[in-house]
């Protein structure tokens, strides 16, 4: 199949184009560097070593591997871009990881929400667009988020939800309480997507992900050179994979507030899978389909004090911190969202362990001269400060 | 109080302004003139003649009234007005009528919907951290639209609805089935603005608001300098208001469909005392505040056949006509939609009669001259033509 991997140059990104192309498909990559860019202004950087850019990338990964992945420089917000791109790939599949993907990037002031805001649904509507007049059957794989659901008090399903109401009945999208400039970003998109299934007759699937950890691909373990970032800053990095970073670098583990949160998390390795089965499972024409792609629910603090567990069986002191919370959120709540339809098509979770939290700190060991230790404490707050 | 008009040039936000000036408010308008360009660029204009500018109109209103208004020519779009703006005036506040109004328009391309999405939410998401930041008691009343949430095959409430599932409950933002990449652009609107009453602590009324008709209010009949645009174009008009011009000058009603199509409507003199209602009894600090927002539903044949029996009552012979339907939606479903919010405010409707149709007849048949009639027929399609 073709398949064009839209972010192609992120934590996710990459290692899903390596995937499919190892799997013998034809793959395109395209990224605007939004996030090196992000990180350089920060003066933030990914833990490992990255290639400077995607034609290195994929150039080491033709050395690797032997295959060639075809890649463009260039921005979904642009629609000459985007139509080139279609014209010349005439894509099957479309897997979707192309936005701003930080929810403390979109609340640190009002540029930043508009511009996450412009820059998630402009890209997303481009590419309905291109699939509409230039490759209508191509199957939208898009990464959405389980935060698009918030924490309601009831269990969360996927997607749709049926309402019985004064002794009537639909299937309905289930109601959304996003938590940040970010996150609204992503009900917009489903929003949009869900019209163009509707209206246009599109096949999209939305991949309502949970917060993703993990360094090691099957690909990417193959050589340095194809290695994925690893963010562990305070607006990039994702809580598990930095508590990973803090014990092996001796930093107390950044809990914020109570550490009650509680989200359904996944393996990078059953992302990759999860983005496959769906590709390979296409949407009918006309539906939007929508997965919750996460293999556990963990808290906050679960996932604290498994890091410190670990770090005890290999010899690391870990201690866990008391942050203030940056975020607008509940700290306690009910946390029952379905996932059932990713494990029906096939997946097979590789669940989080010790050893897995053991394996992450060997390859962050590995690197850890590399971390900047400057942007750990978070800096962007949901509410103005007094 | 202080009053700020958001879109102060338009249908509905030149009267509301001059309404809330007679009541003795201090009242302040801003438009950027998108809808006089919109019109300029496909050669239609408004039935009836209304001022060149602003500038104008507010002269005109002084010497009708001996009232003030101030008045802005800016862009809510570019955050040195919106900011300049709150700082100057510092609502008490603020209605926001400010955006594009027209699904047609929306559907047009692509470019037409990413400007139509851009220009809606990034304006309302400014008009946001105005308040927030220069005014964050001022409560917000925005302008949302019945076509959020499509045609359910369930009653829709205002705004939010009790979901009891697997034994929990919870109250939840109704779920929303949009139309047009217009009403979509309003479904992020909500969302975006829901999160800042949840986050911030803004004070927000949503007005979900069925479609309008008339022409006159108490304030435009003081003087013809003082009438509001009319428009009964393929993009701009809607369905009560293009039947009645179509009427007059002779032309068969544009029944799109089946024109089973049941939408919720409402006289303009509602919608003014509407808007009056929701700013006399504003929202709490963090309250999103849903109300729907109109007085009665008629399907599409019902108003034309409405309009052709107030057409025979002043010897006027109304043929009713069969167009494609340009749009994709349901011409046969159910509706019922909750609007008690605004009656338990004290709002006393003017309904739908065909006297009103008839003293719209007549306003119109005096600018019957104006009329533009090759911008009748829809031209815009839902989907692509083969």
């Amino acid at each position: 199949m073709r398949i064009l991997i839209l972010g192609g140059d992120g934590y996710l990104g990459w290692p899903t184009a390596m995937r499919f192309s190892s799997r013998g498909h034809d793959v395109h990559v395209i990224d605007n560097y939004l996030r090196r860019r992000a990180h350089e202004e920060a003066g933030t950087s990914s833990l490992t070593p990255i290639g400077d850019d995607l034609a290195s990338r994929v150039t080491s990964g033709q050395e690797v591997t032997g295959r060639t992945i075809g890649h463009t420089e260039g921005d979904l917000t642009e629609w000459e871009t985007v139509e080139s791109l279609f014209r010349d790939f005439r894509p099957e599949a479309v897997v979707h990881y192309g936005e701003m993907p930080s929810a403390p990037y979109s609340m640190k002031d009002r540029h930043h929400a508009v511009f996450t805001q412009t820059n998630n649904v402009v890209g997303t509507l481009n590419v309905l667009w291109a699939i509409r007049d230039l490759a209508p059957d191509c199957h939208l794989v898009k990464l959405g988020t389980m935060g698009e659901y918030g924490t309601p008090n009831i269990d969360i399903e996927e997607g749709y939800i049926q309402i019985v109401h004064n002794g009537r009945t639909d299937y309905l999208p289930f109601p959304k309480l996003p938590g940040s400039m970010y996150h609204l970003s992503k009900v917009h998109d489903s929003h949009n997507i869900h019209f163009a299934t509707r209206v246009w007759g599109l096949r999209a699937t939305d991949l309502n992900q949970g917060v993703v950890y993990g360094i090691q691909t099957d690909e990417t373990r193959l050589d340095d050179r194809l290695l994925t970032r690893f963010d562990y800053d305070d607006v990039f990095g994702t809580a598990l994979n930095r508590f990973c970073l803090q014990a092996v670098i001796g930093h107390p583990l950044t809990v914020y507030g109570k550490g009650g949160q509680t989200r359904g998390y996944l393996n990078i390795v059953d992302t990759l899978r999860c983005v496959e089965l769906a590709v390979e499972h296409p949407a009918a024409a006309g539906e939007f389909r929508v997965f919750n792609q996460f293999t556990e629910s963990f808290s906050v603090l679960d996932l604290a004090e498994l890091v410190q567990k670990a770090g005890a069986e290999v010899g690391i002191e870990v201690t866990i911190g008391a942050v203030e919370n940056p975020r607008v959120e509940l700290e306690e709540h009910y946390y029952n969202p379905t996932h059932t339809k990713l494990l029906d098509l096939g997946l097979r979770p590789h669940l989080l362990s010790a050893e897995l939290v053991e394996s992450m700190f060997a390859v962050i060991g590995r690197f850890k001269e590399r971390a900047i230790t400057d942007h750990i404490l978070p800096q962007d707050r949901w509410r103005p400060q007094a």
